[in-house]
């Protein structure tokens, strides 16, 4: 039985479940072990020796929270992690995970031009922005970052479902939104070497052609039978797994 | 510069800074990495190929915490772990932790008589009983408790300080006390086979002449610095990394 690809909607389902007062999971545990799979699965993708210099993008969502744990993971990996926050996040867990970064003296910078100057001494990109709640429309500053990163050739390893794609959908190849000044722009997503889907994998990301790892070795075996993931075995202490390319294997 | 062995009073200051408003890390955070830590650390030394059943004996406090989040990884790592809770801890966490467990159907043991048969059927003990808070006298149950570890000779992975060693003056080899009819009775200790040190070992420990671990890869440079705990390196995305034994070093 193939992996199943879940929707948006069942995403949602399985988080509340973990987090209910049955699945007992608190918010702090369950974005710890998701941002420390991100962080492997960089790791087993483009480790330290090569690619020291990481820029870990982070939305202002949970998503972003995901990053932050796998900014601080990758700071003690040896890498040298720097990372930008178009629009930092308010809840109290976002906060006191950009503290302990802060703590670790791993940079911050908050601006799309600071930003794409990094993006010139950068190894690998963290793509933490969007996560599977993601709707359209694009809003300033987003336009501004996804432009900026589909235009580097640096490779990108992006977290769930790649910032721009649709959860459904998948590859939106370009969408037009009107900018501050109401004028029409387009901007341009971009397709990552690497992607991590965390729990199971997201519908949009069926066709994905990059090297592809599943995080969040947390779910019980009667979540999993309950939605019919089908989840691969995990190996030793792995906290994540490959799963077969879309260019390999067909459902 | 060797590793520093600590005082029961910087352990607590260590822990105390990490979750101040400036450390900024929760409790749940700190207690998934530790636990995740030691079910690392008695997978690289009692892999679950040889040692699939896990005897997880956790204490009230939040060593037993660390304990009930080893058994859950060990859970996912295909061990087939059961948890002995001599005495359960009240916090919110502690219960959550046991629920999250509980959801996985790892059996759960509360009987000082159960424990002793469910020894028969062990491959290995994770002693999570007490931890650097610890203080004599040693209270019902865990004398009998003590007493039914040291006199089996299944392997014993010790989280932090082997349970009944003095926190500051080590492996204490005879405790007397009176049992709950007021009558005196001796309890043994034990010498686990491998010992897992959170965060950095502690002073009671420094002869300590099994496999030692050393695990918690969170603690800030800074933070190391401040309390010149001269930390190794960790290797790649592992989660402990081995610390010379008192049999080959002398500081």
């Amino acid at each position: 039985m193939s992996i199943r690809y879940i929707s948006q909607k069942i995403a949602q389902q399985i988080d509340e479940e973990l987090m209910s007062s049955s699945g007992a999971f608190s918010l702090d545990q369950l974005m710890e072990l998701a941002g420390l799979s991100c962080a492997q699965a960089l790791y087993k993708s483009y480790p330290s020796a090569t690619h020291k210099k990481v820029m870990v993008a982070c939305g202002p969502g949970n998503q972003g929270g995901d990053g932050l744990v796998a900014a601080r993971h990758l700071h003690h990996f040896s890498y040298k992690p720097t990372i930008y926050l178009p629009k930092p996040g308010s809840k109290d867990i976002y906060q006191s995970l950009l503290k302990q970064c802060e703590n670790l003296n791993i940079p911050v910078i908050k601006d799309v031009e600071e930003f794409n100057n990094g993006l010139k001494d950068t190894d690998v990109i963290l793509d933490a922005i969007f996560g599977f709640s993601f709707h359209p429309p694009l809003r300033a500053p987003f336009d501004k970052v996804l432009n900026a990163i589909t235009a580097t050739s640096i490779p990108i390893v992006s977290v769930d479902i790649p910032s721009g794609w649709s959860v459904t959908d998948g590859l939106q190849p370009l969408y037009t939104e009107k900018d501050e000044q109401g004028n029409s722009q387009s901007i341009k997503t971009f397709e990552p070497e690497v992607l991590v889907s965390l729990t199971a994998p997201k519908e949009g990301v069926k066709n994905f052609k990059g090297k592809h790892w599943l995080g969040g070795r947390f779910v019980p075996n009667e979540l999993a039978k309950k939605f019919e993931l089908n989840l691969p075995e995990y190996q030793g202490v792995d906290q994540v797994v490959e799963l077969p390319s879309a260019l390999t294997s067909k459902q």
